[in-house]
């Protein structure tokens, strides 16, 4: 059994993959002072198409969690903002041939992963698995899926 | 002292300002069945500038509230996904002219207001006050704001 082990989401270590949307860095000071603005935390890309938003709701997976499928989407960046406090599971690989990474959120944070970056279905660790989606909008199939030949085991780090 | 009181959020009676961004009516299954997507659920309109995300951490309100000031986005739509399982309150105008609505959240919806439509600030109930906020990114102020001549009160329903 090949085993990956978890690691703390953070912008710097996911910067390849995608950006981590949460309440850290610059802000703005709005509405009179009582509201902080992280301003356009996400890379955007829905080529040609639209740009909307979803909702998933997904099934909570537990860790060890065994997976052997990754997918990418080719024409557009997907970011998911959890709709609870809960901490999710964020697979990502480089490419096929590499070995995937599995981070782990803190509860305060969504991703956006980059148009094309390979990664694995959403993953929550808790119930309800509520998520927004913001992603291309088309009539195009826009997924690869690749099987590994082997199963991977995410572990918690 | 003029009070509004609080109604339930629905999609029905939120169709006149904007969008509801809730697990509710038709789905695709995706991911082998293990999740559900309710696909392209607001009306997303930034015009010819782009769509971002945004982090807005804001500080919880109570009721009753009370305010005088709403605004509205000429230029574009904004919609605010909660990263929490909190309520928290809507208030919108039809007009400055008309009297506010106050729609209390039931803790798994998100809002995306239509273009220009007048709104209270953001108002959370609960700490954190953490939302995702898909709206325009651009240069221009993309502002206006009106000051009632009298305070208005929100009181549960």
């Amino acid at each position: 059994m090949q085993t990956i082990t978890t690691e703390a989401l953070t912008a710097t270590a996911f910067a390849p993959f995608g950006d981590v949307l949460e309440a850290a860095g610059d802000f703005r000071l709005i509405n009179a002072g009582l509201c902080k603005r992280h301003h356009d935390r996400a890379r955007i890309d829905t080529g040609d198409a639209r740009t909307g938003i979803s909702i998933f709701n997904a099934e909570p997976r537990a860790l060890p969690y065994a997976f052997d499928l990754i997918e990418r989407h080719p024409e557009g960046s997907q970011a998911f903002v959890p709709m609870t406090e809960h901490r999710f599971l964020v697979i990502v690989a480089s490419s096929p041939a590499d070995t995937p990474r599995a981070f782990l959120t803190n509860g305060a944070q969504g991703i956006n992963l980059h148009r094309g970056i390979w990664h694995g279905v959403l993953t929550p660790l808790h119930a309800p698995g509520l998520f927004a989606v913001v992603d291309r909008i088309g009539d195009t199939p826009n997924l690869q899926e690749y099987r590994y030949p082997q199963t991977w085991t995410v572990i918690a780090g």
